[in-house]
């Protein structure tokens, strides 16, 4: 990637920061836009951007060759229906955003002539959130997807995976916004939701003192931004519905051949389950 | 505890080969019991057992001291309706059994007189099984659960809590038989339930290459023992119904408010599951 460009994110929270920060120490011009003075303050103090505003910022966007979009899908489009017209002909951006339908195409709707948008998710971060924690995201071990559509070139998708590689993401590929979104579905959001009931079906203050492995390794996402995951949960709706619903027709499945004490159903069940495991872990390796 | 005492391991799996191993270690005489010749001659050859026999053992339970079964409930039994009768007066044995009604009772029913039986659960083993990764185990950061009835003695439970250090647990706590029962349906049972119903759900071959921590968190159980757990699901049944119904009505009520697009409704859920995964965090340390 050109050095010579300008990156500009607007959003400087947890994976707008660690963009910023990056990025900056991959020698390119980053600056900011963010709505808070404070974490704005934050993020030049630690040397993430060079300079930064949370408002009178039109300059900031007209000049950017390149600009991430740290924010949440709503805002993202709702800032973007008002400064969209901003931003210069010839300039790239993307987002961090975990749901791409409904924003992908409308976004693109909105871009001025010569500018693309090529959108991507990151699938990193833990539950924490602000660039207070930017510096502990670790990019690496992690998938970085990119969408295109129809409107992207060659180019913008070759911007994008090279901006994954600075980043440090050593997993990166391409899925439609259609199979993003049902993919997300199940690997991300049907297990947030299942963390997510497994705490709340039970007042178990009392069970800490007793749990296992297993029960912290399915609960560990359980402490959730519920801001964000209400949103993306939302944004997705239809597709996660339909996983929660095969989740809980193989869950029913599993409680069928439990009441009726059969054993060799229950043996069936579990070895499947292994074998996928089993093939998953290959695949991983 | 007494080192004269002789200690005697029927079953050598990787619980019993583990029991073995640190009893060994700490200074114990230590014999074992097992169905499998390869799996009894790795032991004897790791050095876990002093002496150990497949069958015509007879003299070994007599002379036993302390006794541990290695053995999954249904073999348990079976073998004590036979050789129970063998051990000699004020012998002190324990199991390693994930559930515990409908066993603690029937085989203190058949001890004989001045024998007692202390039972208790080492929460700790990965999906591995087999003497051949007893090594591998480690009990420090793991539970040790003792569940004594009205039929036990201040001196069987001072032995089952001693037994527990010897063997590096630091977690040692009491449970009566039935709140054992509902924990472990809940706390593990129910988790493995979940993680093989969600490694089930869908012909997720080719999803590996997208997943995320979540995923994987939320699977790493669904490698699953099919033959011990079915066992225990089918021991345990009424509480695990119990538990897959309650938390079926956890999902159900995300789902919801999801269909129903109630966004404050998904927040005020995030924030309990929030909450309590912040206590039982806090808790942990």
């Amino acid at each position: 990637m050109d050095k010579s460009k300008r990156y500009l994110i607007v959003g400087l929270g947890l994976l707008g920061g660690k963009y910023a920060l990056e990025l900056t120490r991959a020698g390119y011009h980053v600056d900011g836009i963010n709505r808070s003075e404070g974490h704005l303050q934050y993020a030049l103090d630690h040397g993430y951007i060079q300079s930064g505003k949370t408002r009178d910022f039109e300059d900031l966007v007209r000049q950017a060759d390149h600009i991430v979009f740290g924010l949440y899908p709503t805002t993202f489009l709702e800032w973007f229906r008002v400064y969209g017209k901003l931003l210069k002909p010839g300039c790239i951006f993307t987002d961090v955003s975990g749901v791409k339908t409904g924003l992908v195409n409308e976004i693109q709707a909105l871009c001025p002539p010569g500018v693309e948008f090529i959108a991507s998710h990151p699938m990193a971060g833990r539950e924490t959130s602000s660039v207070e924690h930017a510096a502990e995201v670790n990019f690496a071990p992690a998938n970085f997807i990119i969408t295109p559509t129809g409107k992207n070139t060659p180019a913008g998708i070759a911007w994008a995976k090279e901006l994954a590689q600075v980043l440090g993401f050593e997993h990166i590929c391409t899925l439609s916004v259609e199979e993003h979104d049902r993919m997300i579905g199940y690997v991300s959001q049907l297990c947030h939701a299942i963390a997510v009931s497994l705490m709340c079906a039970n007042d178990n203050a009392s069970l800490s003192e007793y749990t296992g492995d297993s029960f912290r390794d399915l609960t560990r996402i359980a402490r959730i931004n519920e801001k964000m995951w209400s949103e993306l949960f939302l944004w997705n709706k239809a597709n996660l519905i339909a996983e929660i619903d095969q989740f809980e027709e193989a869950l029913q499945q599993l409680r069928s051949a439990l009441a009726a004490g059969d054993r060799d159903g229950l043996e069936r069940i579990f070895r499947l389950s292994t074998e996928r495991r089993a093939a998953f872990d290959k695949k991983e390796r």
